[in-house]
C-alpha cells in the first residue's frame, strides 16, 4: 500500500499535527469500571471528540502487543511486520545515537569469566548503571578504533550496553552469528561472517572481544563481553518521499527521536526536564510555519501506566487536556489524537488492546463518539482498523491524495 | 481469495440483483449535519433498510479516493491494487468501445506544432468538442489502416482522442515509449518498442503521427498529435469463471458498460436519455428470466454530487426511492444497495470516504440499522469492510459458495 500512497500523495499547504500519547489506551482495574480515560476529567479533549471521527487502531495485528518501535512504525504507516528496525540499531536509537548508512549496531552484555575464559554470569551480576558508565569509561579509553574503523561504546543499563562501528566507505554488514552462547560454564563464541560484506565487521567484533578482555582483567565481575543483535541501519523509504510531507518531531525521550529520525523527520530542540509538556508545546509554536506535518510525543502516559498507578496515569491525561487549547490555537488543517499501544495500569506493561484513534478534519460525518475513550470510540464513524490506516487517513482529510485511477 | 470463490462457486437458481448507486456516500455540508442519504425522504429505502443487514464498505483502501474504475472492479470483486485497468483502455471503455484480445488502445492529445514541428500547445488551444469530432473524421478519412492493421479513432473530448489498433491474429504489444514530450518547445518523440510484442505497435504509432501530421497540415491551431498511455486488453479472470454467474451489466453510460464488458458481463440495451431511469427498470424486467446476476448502475448521484449541488444529489436518491417497489416486485433473492465511492456534494469530487453497503436475504441476523445512512450503517451488522468482500457475501446469501473444506 505504501507504493500506491506514494504515487497518489502530492503536497498542499494543508498542515497535520499527530499528537501520540504513549501508552493511552487502558483498561478497568475491575471488570466493567472505566479505564484511565474514561476516569479522567477532560473538558476540553470532550469537546473535541464531540467533532471529530472516532475509531480503535490495532498498531501490529489482533492481540499483538507492540513495542515502542513497531508501534510507531505503524503510526508512521510502515507495517511493523514488514519493517523491522535491528535490535541492535533500536538500542542506539534507544539512547539518542545517530546511525548513518553503512554503520553497524551491536548489542552487548557485561559477563563475569572466569578460569579460562569459562562464562560464571551472563549477566555480570546486573550491574548498576553507574558501574556500567565506569567500564564503558575504561572501554572507551582503550578502544577508539580497530583497522582503521572508528568505534562508539555506549551504556545503555545495568549489564547492557551497545557499540557503533562507524563503517569509512565500504558498508558494514550485520550477517554474523552471536558471540553470546546463551549458557553459562563455556566459552563466549567467536563471531562468523554469513557473508562477504560481514567478514571485517565478524573480525571487529572478535577484535573487540579479546580488547575489552585485556582492559577488564583486573576487574573480579564485570571483566567480559557478549554480543547478540547486530543490525545495519534499516533502508525505509523516507516520510517526505512517500508523503511528501515536511516533517518535524517534537520529542523528549531519545527513542522516539531515534524513531522519527530513522523515518526521516527533523527532530526538533525540546527545552525542559522529563516529559517537558511546556517545552514541546514551545517548539511546536516556533516551528509551525515550516514544517506540513508534526510528530507530538507525550511520554508519561506510558511510564506512569508502566507503572501499575493508575491515578497517576489518568492525571497525566488531564494534563494532556489542560495544554490541548494551545495545540488548537494553532487551528491545525487535521488534528490527530491516538497512541502508539496502549498500556493499562491493570497490566503494568504494553498491553494488545486497540488505541483510541480520533481524527478531527473539515471533511468528517456525523460520529455518535463524545468522548476520546475507549468504549465511546467503539461507536465512533472510524471504525476498528489497522494502525497503517492512520497516515492515509489524515492524508485524505488533508486533500494530499489524488485519486486512485480513473 | 479470487481463486477460492472460484473453488466454492456453484450454479444455484438464486437472484442476485447489485444496485450502484454511483458516488452515494455523502458529508453534511457543516460539521455534525446530515449528509445527502440521511436528508433524504426515503420510506421505500427505509423499510428495506430495517429488515437488512447493513455496513460500509472501503472499495480501495482506507484514505485512497477510487476512480470509478477501480471503484466498479472492487464491486465486482476483483482487488484493484492488483487488477489495473490501463489508461488507454480505460478511455476507450469509456467511450463504448469494445476492446478484444490482443488490441491496443492508446490516448492521445492534439497538439498545436509550429516550424519544424516544434510543439508550441500539447493540447492544441483546448478545442471544442465540436472541432476535435471533425478532426477526428479527416483523421478517419486519411488512415483506416496502417500496414493491414485496422486503426480505429474516435473523440473522447476537448484535445483528447484515442486510437484502437486491432490486432489480427498476432496480438499487439503496449510497452513502448510515449510520443508526447510533455513539454513544449521540442519536437514529439519517436515511440520506441520496450520488447518484441510491442515493435510492431512502435511502427503503427510512428506511422499514425506521420501520416495525421500530413492530413492536418492546413490546420493552423490542431496540426500534430502526442501519444502517452498504450494498453493492451487487461486479462482478467471473467465473471462467469469465478462465480458460476450468468451476469447481465443494465447501465446507459459508456464508462459503467465497458467496465462490465471487460469482466465479461452480458451489456443489456438500455432505452432512454442520460440516467435512463425507466429505461433501466424495464430492461430488468424484461431480462430477469435470463440471468442469475444484475449489475444495475445508476448515474446520477454522483453527477449532482460532482456538481456541488446537495438538493439535487438528494432528490436523486429519492428517485431511486422511488422506483426501488419496481425492484422489490422481482423479488431477488439477493439484493444489494452500494456505490462504487462517495462523491460528497460539499466536495464535488470522488472521496475516500467509506460507502454504505445494504444487503437483504433471507439470512440476516438482527441488525441495528433502520435506515440506508452513513451513520445508520455504522450500527449495521456487515461492519466496515474492504469492498472486494462484497461479491462473497452476496454468493453465499445466494447459496451459491460450498464449504470450505471438510
Amino acid at each position: 500500500m505504501i507504493d500506491t500512497i506514494r504515487e497518489l500523495a502530492k503536497k498542499t499547504d494543508e498542515k497535520i499535527l499527530m499528537v501520540v500519547l504513549d501508552g493511552v489506551g487502558g483498561l478497568p482495574m475491575a471488570l466493567g469500571g472505566d479505564t484511565e480515560l474514561a476516569t479522567a476529567k477532560t473538558p476540553n479533549l470532550d469537546a473535541l471528540a464531540a467533532e471529530s471521527q472516532l475509531g480503535l487502531v490495532e498498531l501490529v495485528g489482533a492481540g499483538i502487543t507492540p513495542g515502542s518501535g513497531p508501534g510507531h512504525l505503524s503510526l508512521f504507516g510502515y507495517d511493523p511486520i514488514k519493517f523491522v528496525v535491528g535490535r541492535g540499531a533500536l538500542s542506539a536509537v534507544g539512547i539518542g545515537v545517530k546511525l548513518n548508512a553503512g554503520d553497524v549496531a551491536v548489542r552487548g552484555n557485561f559477563a563475569t569469566l572466569e578460569g579460562d575464559r569459562i562464562i560464571k554470569d551472563r549477566r555480570a551480576g546486573r550491574p548498576s548503571d553507574e558501574k556500567n558508565a565506569e567500564i564503558v569509561k575504561k572501554l572507551r579509553a582503550g578502544i577508539q578504533s580497530i583497522d582503521g574503523i572508528p568505534v562508539e561504546i555506549y551504556t545503555e543499563s545495568e549489564h547492557r550496553f551497545v557499540v557503533v562501528f562507524r563503517a569509512q566507505g565500504t558498508p558494514l554488514g550485520a550477517n554474523l552469528s552471536d558471540v553470546d552462547p546463551q549458557a553459562t560454564g563455556v566459552q563466549p563464541m567467536t563471531a562468523e561472517a554469513h557473508d562477504e560484506a560481514s567478514q571485517t565487521t565478524a573480525q571487529l567484533v572478535n577484535r573487540f572481544v579479546q580488547q575489552a578482555e585485556a582492559l577488564l582483567k583486573d576487574e573480579t565481575q564485570v571483566n567480559g563481553v557478549l554480543f547478540r543483535g547486530y543490525s545495519d541501519v534499516p533502508h525505509f523509504p523516507s516520510f517526505d518521499d512517500i508523503y511528501q510531507l515536511n516533517a518535524a518531531c517534537i520529542a523528549s525521550y531519545p527513542m522516539y527521536k531515534g524513531l522519527a529520525s530513522l523515518v526521516g523527520m527533523d527532530v526538533l530542540e525540546v527545552e525542559g526536564e522529563e516529559d517537558a509538556l511546556s517545552g514541546k508545546v514551545e517548539a511546536l509554536k516556533q516551528a509551525w510555519g515550516e514544517y506540513d506535518f508534526f510528530y507530538f510525543h507525550i511520554k508519561k502516559t506510558d511510564s506512569t501506566g508502566e507503572d501499575g498507578d493508575f491515578k497517576a496515569k489518568v492525571k497525566k491525561v488531564e494534563l494532556f487536556d489542560a495544554l490541548l487549547p494551545e495545540l488548537l490555537a494553532l487551528e491545525p488543517d487535521v488534528l490527530c489524537i491516538v497512541g502508539d499501544h496502549s498500556t493499562p495500569s491493570k497490566l503494568a506493561t504494553h498491553s494488545w488492546h486497540p488505541v483510541p484513534l480520533l481524527i478531527r478534519s473539515p471533511y468528517g460525518r456525523k460520529d455518535l463518539a463524545q468522548r476520546y475513550t475507549e468504549d465511546e470510540a467503539l461507536r465512533g464513524s472510524l471504525g476498528l482498523r489497522k494502525g497503517t490506516d492512520i497516515m492515509p487517513l489524515l492524508m485524505a482529510n488533508a486533500l494530499k491524495l489524488q485519486k486512485y485511477g480513473a
